[in-house]
C-alpha cells in the first residue's frame, strides 16, 4: 500500500545502465499466502487463532513441517569474504549476489530463500550463529566464504544440525563439473577409473571437485595449486590440502607444476583463475577435454582450447557447455526438502550429477555435454533423484 | 514448478479445522520481483553482471539502499519465550506468531518480514546472533522474549546497532494504548497531567505503556505487579521495576495492592493477564476507562466494565475498541524505511499514537476511541507522522 521502492537520484550515474536498474529495490519480496482481509481471517492467521497452532507444535514438534513455511525454506548465508571473483567485499556489497541466489531457488524449484550476510568472518561466531538461526530455516545454503574456513565451517555445521548443509561453492559446483565430464568421458570413449585428469586450483571449488570426482572413480587425479602438484612431499600444505594430496598425487607419484601434470593428461578442471600456457595445453592427451571455469576469463580461452581438445566447457553463457551451479542447487534442496532429509550425503550429490548426464541423453555431442539451466526438466529431475538417493541413504523423514 | 506444500496425513485429526488448514505450508513465501527467462536475464540478475552492483556497494556502501531489498525488510526475532499467552513454547512453535506478524508486516504496510526463531534463550547470544544478523535487515522487531531479559536486548541492540530496534510486545502495546487512551480522556474531559492511572502488569507490555504514558504528561502513575504498587519501599524489585518505581508511585506515595490502587482512579490498563474483583473496578472515579488487554480473557470483563466504566477497551475484535498491535508496528516501520531512520525515538512513537488517535476525529464515542486495524487510513498515516517525527529527531537519513 505505501511501499516506496528505493528511487535513484536522477544524478545517479548509474541510471540508464540496464544492470543497476534492474537493482532498484532489489530483487526479491516476501508474500503472503494467505487472504487477511478481515477480523475472522486475522483471528485465524494471527491471535486468537494461531495460539491453537503453536500449542500443537510445542506438544509435537514434527508439526512444524507441516504448519509452518520452515521445512521449504532455505537460508542463504554469506559472510561476503569470497563473492564472486571480487573476494573479500564484505557482508552488504554480497547481498545482491545473495538476493540472485534466492531469486534462482524460487525460480527454478519453488524453494523460498533468505540472504543471510553476516557481519562477522570468525568461523566459531559463524558456526553458532547460523546453530542459533536454525529452526527459522529448512536448510542452510552456505555461500561465498572463502577457503579454508569454509570447509571446517560446513563440517561444524554439518555435524551440529539436523537439516541439510551444503556450500554451494564446493558442491554445486562439483556436481555440474562431474555431470558434465560423465558426458565428456562417454563422448570420448574413456572411463572415470583409467582417465588421467588433472585440477587447477585447491579452494573451496577445487577440493569439492576433486572429492566428487574421487567419489565417482577417478583415480589418476592431480590437483594443483600455485605451488605445483599437491603431494605429501610438500612441506606447505593446509590439512584440507594434505588430505586431498594423500588420497590423489601420492598414489599416482605425480608431481611438478601444472605444466608437467598436463603433459598426458585426459581431463583438465580448471577453477582457479589462473592461465594456462596454449604449450602446455597442447601437450595434453589426444581427444582432450578441458574445462576452464574461470569467470568471466576462462583458465584457457575457448578459442585456444578448441585447437587441442574434443571437449570444451566453460562458465560463461556465451559458449557451449555452460558449467553453471544453477544446474544443480535449485533441484537438490527441492529433493532433500520434499523428503524433509535430515542432511545432504554423497550419494545425493552423485544421483543429482547422474541426473543432469542423463538428460542430455542422445543427444550428446562436443556441444552438448550439459543441460541448459533453462531446461525444465532440469530441476524436477535433479530433485527426484535427489529425493530418491536420500531415501536410499536413510535420512529421508518422509 | 514443483513447490510442494506439505500435505496433512489424511488422518490427522487437525484437517477439516479451518484454523489449521489455513496454516497447512505455512503462510508467506519469497517472491522474486525480477524476470530470469533465459540467458540475459540471468546475466544481469546473477553473474556475471550482478558483480558490477556488488563492486559499487563494496565502493559506497550506501548504495545498499537502492540496491537491495535490505533497507525495505524487518527481521522479526524471536526466542519462543513469551508467545502470545503460552509462554515459553520455544522457538519452533513460535514461527505461526512470527510468520503471522510478517504477513501483517506486508498486507499493512507493504514492509518485508523474515521470521527469525532463535536456538537460544540468552541474552548475551541473543544480542550477539541479531548484531551478525543487521547487514540483511532494515530494521529488528523483537518479538515474544520474555521479561526482564527483554529490556536489555533491546537497549544493547539498540545502542550496537544503527537500524530501528523495536520491541513490539513494549511498543506497539504502549503506542496503541496511548492513542486509545488520548481519545478516551477527551471524550471524558481529562487530561493526561491530571489523570490518575493504574496499570496492572509490570513485564514488558506493563513497563513500556507505563514509560509512554509519563512520556505524554501523566503524573499520577501506579504499576502494579503480583506483589502490589511498585514503589522503592519494596525490596524485592528488578533494576527495570525500581526505575519505574522511582518515576510512579514513589511521586505521589501510592502503595498497597491493586485494589488500594484502583480506589478513586480514573483510567485502568490491564496487561498482566490476570483477574480483577469486581468490587474494585466498582471503587473507580466516574467515568472510569478500562483497557483489560489479557486476551482471550480481559483482566476485566467487557460486561463487568460496561457497569462501572464510560469507555472499556479489551484486545478482542468480538468488542468495540480492540487494542491491536497490527496499528502500530506496520506503519511504525515503514515510516522508519520510508526515512532510512537510524533509530525509533520516543518521538516517533508518541508521534504514531497522535496519529493513530487523530484518525478517530470526529467520530469519537465510546465505542470508537481508536481506528479498526482494516482502516485503509492506518498505516499510511502513522507512517507519515513516524517519519516527520524521524526527520525532527535527527534519525532520518533521507
Amino acid at each position: 500500500m505505501v511501499a516506496s521502492a528505493a528511487v535513484p537520484d536522477p544524478e545517479n550515474p548509474r541510471t540508464g545502465d540496464p544492470v543497476f536498474d534492474l537493482h532498484v529495490g532489489g530483487k526479491m519480496e516476501v508474500r503472503s499466502t494467505v487472504t487477511v482481509a478481515g477480523r475472522d481471517d486475522l483471528s485465524m492467521a494471527y491471535t486468537p487463532g494461531v495460539a491453537r497452532v503453536c500449542q500443537a507444535i510445542a506438544d509435537d514438534p514434527a508439526l512444524a513441517d507441516d504448519y509452518t513455511w520452515v521445512p521449504n525454506v532455505v537460508a542463504v548465508v554469506t559472510d561476503g569474504t569470497a563473492v564472486l571473483g571480487l573476494g573479500d567485499i564484505g557482508p552488504r556489497a554480497a547481498m545482491p549476489v545473495m538476493e540472485g541466489k534466492a531469486v534462482l531457488f524460487k525460480q527454478f524449484a519453488g524453494v523460498d530463500a533468505v540472504p543471510i550476510c553476516l557481519d562477522t568472518t570468525d568461523t566459531d561466531e559463524i558456526v553458532e550463529t547460523v546453530a542459533r538461526l536454525a529452526p527459522s530455516f529448512g536448510g542452510i545454503n552456505l555461500e561465498d566464504i572463502s577457503a579454508p574456513r569454509c570447509f571446517e565451517i560446513e563440517q561444524r555445521l554439518k555435524e551440529r544440525l539436523d537439516i541439510p548443509v551444503f556450500h554451494d561453492d564446493q558442491h554445486g559446483t562439483a556436481v555440474v563439473v562431474l555431470a558434465a565430464l560423465e558426458n565428456a568421458l562417454k563422448l570420448t570413449g574413456r572411463r572415470m577409473e583409467s582417465a588421467r585428469v588433472v585440477i587447477s586450483g585447491a579452494g573451496a571449488a577445487g577440493v569439492a571437485v576433486a572429492r566428487i570426482l574421487l567419489a565417482a572413480g577417478v583415480r589418476d587425479l592431480a590437483v594443483v595449486d600455485r605451488q605445483g602438484v599437491l603431494n605429501s612431499a610438500r612441506d606447505d600444505l593446509t590439512p584440507v590440502k594434505l588430505s586431498l594430496a594423500q588420497d590423489t598425487a601420492d598414489t599416482t607419484g605425480r608431481e611438478g607444476r601444472l605444466v608437467d601434470a598436463l603433459a598426458g593428461a585426459d581431463v583438465f578442471v580448471g577453477v582457479s583463475g589462473g592461465s594456462v600456457p596454449e604449450e602446455a595445453v597442447a601437450m595434453m592427451a589426444p581427444d582432450a577435454i578441458i574445462f576452464g571455469l574461470a569467470n568471466p576469463n576462462p583458465e584457457v580461452h575457448p578459442d585456444i582450447a578448441n585447437r587441442h581438445a574434443r571437449v570444451v566447457a566453460t562458465g560463461r553463457s556465451d559458449y557451449p557447455n555452460q558449467i553453471n551451479n544453477v544446474l544443480a542447487f535449485p533441484g537438490i534442496f527441492r529433493g532433500a526438502f520434499d523428503v524433509r532429509a535430515s542432511a545432504i550425503t554423497e550419494g545425493m550429490k552423485l544421483a543429482a550429477a547422474d541426473a543432469l548426464a542423463a538428460l542430455v541423453g542422445d543427444e550428446l555431442s562436443e556441444d552438448y555435454v550439459i543441460p541448459s539451466p533453462f531446461d525444465p526438466r532440469v530441476g524436477p529431475a535433479v530433485a527426484a533423484a535427489v529425493a530418491e538417493a536420500a531415501r536410499r541413504d536413510k535420512v529421508a523423514r518422509r
